[in-house]
């Protein structure tokens, strides 16, 4: 994993084999990112992604684990349990160019991991909603 | 819907049954975001997306009323007739992970809506283009 | 092509025809943007994407020549022989709103073309990586 900064921003080179989320996560703890977003593109392998059934509040998951192009990584940063938390959205691609998407657990990059991370000054948090069943925004001021 | 603002940078958490076009349109005529750029995901219901066919000049249409994963979102915000207008493209999943996508009209969110707004400083507008049938982006200053 | 600067954000209108990676790149190299981010929506049409096959160390290719939404657009700006280089993936959706994605070679305008350059101020650059068989990020200081 390579990581130069500029201001706000940070480019984040992810190599094969390694893990994004872990790795993003562990940047935006030694960095203090406490609010951000994250963009990316690449090919990536052993992805689980997940969609979220409210009836059962639990996601349905599914793994993929040939190489996939990543196609678009959508992922913001706020803090929960007091540090930095990605929530992340992907689409990836199969060799047909199929499409598949959905929330991301983890997945290892298969080839390369192009990342661009913008910190946000800013301390917004999560805390649980019990009738979603999830860690949702909270906005206000603490 | 919570708002905290970061600078340019608009944190916007959308809640359960809010409509989202609607909502952020409005967050963006309130604090005067004329021009900028909004990203966003979640899960989202009762959708509306379409693609535009040029020979006819309109929007084929298709509705989605079930929770999909809102895997993209990417918006960008001009001036149209004097107020923001909101332009965006979004990418849903559905419960096999299966994705669709296209030209956004309205949606509500289904569990979560997580939206970033980035503002721009000018005054890019909208203008209808008669062989396109659609009001495009003026760059030149006016 | 118009172009509308505010800071280090450009935004950027391809017309009707006109190709988008050419363009972006052209943009670029004139407003000496080394590194940045690009996103952007529209329709697209004479669309070449693919995805890259590790073993082979090629890319498998194919076409779309009719008129689709861009519904996604990931890029990023890096120097490779000393030139601002863009690596896009997108995903794109036909009439009947199904998607498909990858790593993007060219495509034209269809319809409208409405792209949001944000320069980012490094000099990150490409190397080839022999195992890998690709140019990737090089990101430590040269």
């Amino acid at each position: 994993m390579e990581v130069k900064q500029s201001g706000q921003i940070f480019l984040v080179y992810i190599q094969k084999d390694e893990p994004v989320m872990e790795t993003l996560t562990s940047i935006c703890k030694n960095n203090e990112i406490n609010n951000g977003q994250i963009s990316g593109i690449g090919a990536v392998k052993e992805i689980e992604i997940g969609a979220y059934d409210l009836d059962s509040k639990t996601y349905l998951r599914k793994q993929y684990t040939k190489n996939h192009e990543l196609i678009s990584f959508q992922g913001n940063i706020t803090l929960k349990d007091g540090t930095p938390f990605i929530h992340a959205h992907i689409t990836i691609g199969n060799h047909d160019l199929r499409t598949r998407g959905g929330h991301l657990f983890e997945m290892k990059v298969g080839v390369v991991g192009e990342f661009i991370i913008r910190k946000i000054d800013s301390n917004a948090h999560r805390e649980l909603d019990d009738n979603i069943g999830l860690a949702v925004w909270c906005l206000e001021n603490q």
